[in-house]
């Protein structure tokens, strides 16, 4: 799945997706939020102005319905935006996905600012712009990060204004039905899930400790969590992760979650509780909302060279607990570092899950063939039928983010996700476009695939092979050890380039396994110029695409595993790496136009297409499914 | 010319280009700068510790003589290096490219610190272990860039030093016959070389201002003042710059130099000092010296909501002038940005200057074919000879950079020029690279060609092929308005990543119209993100190469314009963009391995031979210089 970056699009983009929206009526909520801006019950001194970002205290893409505070008072759903309350105004930033869909959510006592616009103030400017004299403006410091704080507390500032914290959430006051915080059952993960324990994950994080003069890390972010202490959970849709924070000293870990999951007795045996281990082994668990008073007194106890680390986007909260002397804030934390590289048995696994979700695929593109000429296939009911088939696979958990299933112009709208009122049936005569992908207990996947069921036009085979040129460029290519994924985003566009054509997102992200299907801090996108150099065993997507508007959309994504490649030469014993695809489902032949292509791309599409047969055919095989494994036979005939 | 930017490489390379040299005796040098470090005189306390950057006031790439003080303290003559001196110690920090050439021009008084390898202290860390408490450590604020300025300013304040400005430079206090500032004649140019007057800039820069609502602009770059007021000097060996500031407000121009040159009548009547025309349009000179002061009288009178544009790369002396609230530092300036994109008479100019030098080449290379097998040809004197054959061209001033000529293993060293001690003899059995350019008045020429004079191994044509491959790629891509050019670095690099090989430099950088061969904005290369996008107009360098140590060095280099391209279609109207390769010099065809390139590769090097005999050939008929000619009608022979 493309990453889900901001970008500045055409309205008309976006019309599908967010027609026949109600606006959620607000001026109660309104009332009753300046009421608390005032209100000394919350704060010491009246707000002129309250901040509600988007987002929770983890800063997870992803959030829980209790922390969908945003939407709550403006009634946008969309996954970015943020809100600012004044005395007299109400108004919410967002970037182009989403101009239609928040004009349509929301009422009029809200005025909605379109990002990345010249004539849009930033927040901070339109704030100098409205504030009386010597205001007070609050945020909620959980929710936002370090960063943005230090932003916008400067630029108040050089105006007269404050930027104050406010402790209690003043959304959280006034929201009577706010969900609870989830806290589902715990899923414990043995050594056959996870290459190594989490003993030894704590000792390989203690010796960067050690290695960085570093005394404390503060783990902040819920997939590192997870993956340290080789638990999953499900407090948020799509990501197998739970809410908890850790703190990890030389001789002291420290877990900070709802002691009630602690109860049961697979994760007591797991995290060891009861046993009487090692001290500095021995995991000292506390409630969730304890962590801000537990770092308050592991600081006041420092010694003068001692170091915190924390992640720079890590909660303002917990940062400014930290003294600045101690506070070491870093852009990728050992454990995201250590997590992008896959031990042998995650690759193992991510291998395994791939293979089921191919199986399921198989079975959905063999059924999707015979099912639409009856014209009554939809795309939710093609994205069920897809779900139905991954469930029947082994360690089948859930799907990894909501399934983009498009057809014809839908396909073009890189946001697009099929509802009820914009959902289009599926027939001979549009390409179909399906980016989905689960989580199983041995891996996490993420496929797209773009066919057509009747004669695709040669405008749209034209297109096609370029994205797959653009594919293939990257998945074949050798590049030397210390390459940054960054530097390879070219590749992928330089065929669609030659014609004038391109598309507005990132190439590839990090997949994590059976971990969030976006994770850092590799990838291949011309934005970024931070990410880290690939690594064997680095597991990233490459997803080029081609959006034609009002028309369709074509994206050909498979996850790929960074592995060493052994070239001819070996200039300065760098060493090389290349990718290799983990992402086992056939390319439609129908959709190429294979005279475009060189004998290279050819050999390229012909492995690959063997690979798919051999792998995935003995699995269709072993499972019994005979449709499936007839339709994977043909669609893997070898071009000329 | 490869832009000459840091890297750490294997000592082995840099053997030859460093050999036999003897260092500074610097023992009562270092006394005597240690007694200014005390001496009231220039200070009004004691310092601790004084550094010594390279480079001049206007933070040039190439420095003048008087402008050396790194050098005269401690012997070391490479293009960068600080030294930093205490009362006990005497330190100088260069990188990879420089460490044995620095070793050998330093006497036992120094320290020399490697760059860029991990035990190396950075400047910082070793003044902080070195340092007496509550030091005080002093630079020159003119020598100094602000934002250097600001980091080592802050790491010195955490440990409770402070960083002092020195208003005399204390080398200049105790070097005796130190050269006296140049103020050579300037040249004027008229439209028929700019193509635009400078008062029709000085319009468009105030145009600029006055959209961002800046009142002053501050113009320290010698090369933007060189454009802005079309005036050529030749103060610095190989940049026909001159020492000046200038500041331009809306309605006043004033520009600091030395006075003297004002008394040419040419100078007079170019800059219209004479006229009594629109105020707006009068040129206010002053004496160079002066700046400091008449800023602090122009900031004096500042209004509350007046802005004031400097370079963030400009002295920290002179950015400190403009107090922080009317500061608006930026790291490209509009001058850097319009000087960038040439305009048709600066294209012309470009272009012919190129086909002039490419005269000059094929008589150099027709003679070299000649006196080689003689085996009277050294690097030195072929360099001289290339020199000889430009200088009958017209409008030749000089050369553009230091001829690198290298035969063999010396070509395998990046950094290399040559000396008298590494001098090689020119033959049939080694590969011969020749980096060069020239400044005519109507254009700036460098060109890069690697050469074998009899039979090269299959070893050197390969890895030529896939230098040209690289080449190639990046001249004949197609790429959308917007794009940056480090995302095409890639493309130069993509044939000998799958081979295993690679080049530790950029593969492009600016070229100036009649002014610096390297500069700023745009350029092609790996290591940079905050390069401006290229547009049309704007003139860079293609210049991949492979360097086998110890062996030989490959690279092929040539000016191209960004000119608009036109492909099949037109992807949201953004147009797209491609280059035109300027330099028209036969790329040798004995080096290349035909059999390896693609046929579109063929014809791009078939039609680029043609633009060479047709273009350069009728200029070698029109000279007479019938040698060349037949050299270049054989050398551009169509390949199968």
């Amino acid at each position: 799945m493309r990453e889900d970056t901001p970008t500045v699009l055409n309205e008309q983009e976006l019309k599908p997706a967010g027609s026949s929206m109600s606006p959620k009526i607000t001026i109660e909520l309104l009332r009753q939020l300046r009421q608390a801006m005032r209100n000394s019950k919350y704060i010491s001194e009246p707000i002129q102005a309250y901040i509600i970002p988007s987002g929770d205290a983890h800063q997870s893409e992803y959030i829980a319905p209790c922390d969908c505070r945003r939407e709550f008072i403006c009634g946008f759903n969309g996954s970015a935006g943020t809100a600012i309350v004044t005395e007299q105004h109400a108004a919410m930033w967002t970037d182009g996905r989403y101009f239609l869909q928040a004009s349509q959510q929301m009422d009029n006592n809200w005025t909605l600012m379109k990002m990345g616009l010249k004539e849009t103030p930033t927040q901070e400017d339109w704030l100098l712009s409205v504030l009386p004299e010597n205001s007070k403006v609050g945020v909620d410091p959980w929710i936002i990060a370090a960063d943005q704080w230090k932003t916008m507390s400067r630029a108040l500032a050089s105006a007269g204004h404050s930027l104050v914290t406010v402790q209690d959430n003043l959304i959280d006051a006034i929201w009577e039905d706010r969900p609870t915080r989830p806290s589902t059952k715990l899923i414990t993960l043995g050594v056959n899930y996870t290459g190594i324990t989490w003993q030894e994950k704590v000792t390989a994080l203690r010796a960067k400790m050690s290695e960085r003069k570093i005394s404390w890390f503060v783990v902040t972010a819920l997939d590192e969590i997870a993956w340290l202490f080789n638990l999953r959970g499900s407090d948020i849709e799509y990501n197998p992760v739970f809410f908890a924070y850790a703190i990890i000293g030389m001789n002291t870990i420290r877990l900070f979650i709802d002691v009630k999951r602690m109860a049961d007795p697979e994760v007591r045996q797991h995290l060891q509780l009861d046993s009487s281990g090692a001290a500095e082994m021995t995991i000292q668990t506390a409630p969730y909302e304890l962590v801000y008073t537990e770092l308050q007194a592991i600081c006041a106890a420092l010694g003068p060279k001692d170091k915190v680390w924390i992640s720079d986007k890590a909660s303002c909260a917990l940062t400014e607990v930290i003294p600045k002397v101690h506070r070491s804030p870093i852009p990728y934390t050992p454990l995201c570092l250590a997590k992008a590289v896959k031990n042998p048995t995650e690759i193992q696994g991510m291998k395994m899950a791939h293979i089921k979700d191919a199986v399921a695929l198989c079975e959905l593109f063999a059924w999707l063939e015979k099912e639409i000429p009856k014209g009554t296939v939809t795309e939710i009911s093609a994205a069920d039928k897809a779900e139905e088939f991954r469930s029947q696979q082994k360690d089948f958990v859930g799907l990894s983010f909501p399934t983009i299933s498009s057809v014809g112009p839908n396909g073009a709208i890189i946001h697009y996700r099929p509802l009820p009122e914009t959902n289009r049936t599926l027939s001979l005569n549009e390409v179909y476009l399906i980016d989905s992908g689960a989580q199983y207990r041995d891996g996490t996947t993420d496929v797209t695939r773009t066919m057509h069921f009747g004669t695709p036009s040669a405008f749209e085979k034209e297109c096609f092979t370029y994205v797959l040129k653009g594919h293939i460029a990257v998945s074949a290519a050798i590049f030397p050890n210390g390459t940054k994924g960054h530097l390879l985003d070219s590749f992928a566009r330089a065929a669609l380039w030659e014609y004038g054509l391109d598309y507005l997102h990132g190439t590839g992200h990090g997949v994590g396994c059976f971990l969030n299907v976006h994770e850092g801090p590799c990838g291949i996108s011309y934005k970024t110029f931070a990410d880290e150099p690939l690594e064997a065993g680095m597991i990233v997507s490459d997803e080029p695409g081609y959006y034609e508007d009002g028309s369709f959309g074509i994206r050909l994504e498979n996850v790929v595993l960074v592995v060493p490649a052994k070239p001819k030469y070996n200039y300065r014993n760098r060493g090389s790496l290349t990718f290799e695809p983990i992402t086992l489902v056939p390319i439609q032949l129908k959709m190429m136009n294979t005279d475009m292509l060189t004998q290279k791309e050819r050999d390229w599409v012909n492995e690959y297409h063997r690979q798919c047969r051999e792998i995935v055919g003995a699995e269709l095989e072993r499972q019994g499914r005979k449709e499936a494994l007839d339709w994977l036979i043909r669609e893997t005939q070898p071009i000329a």
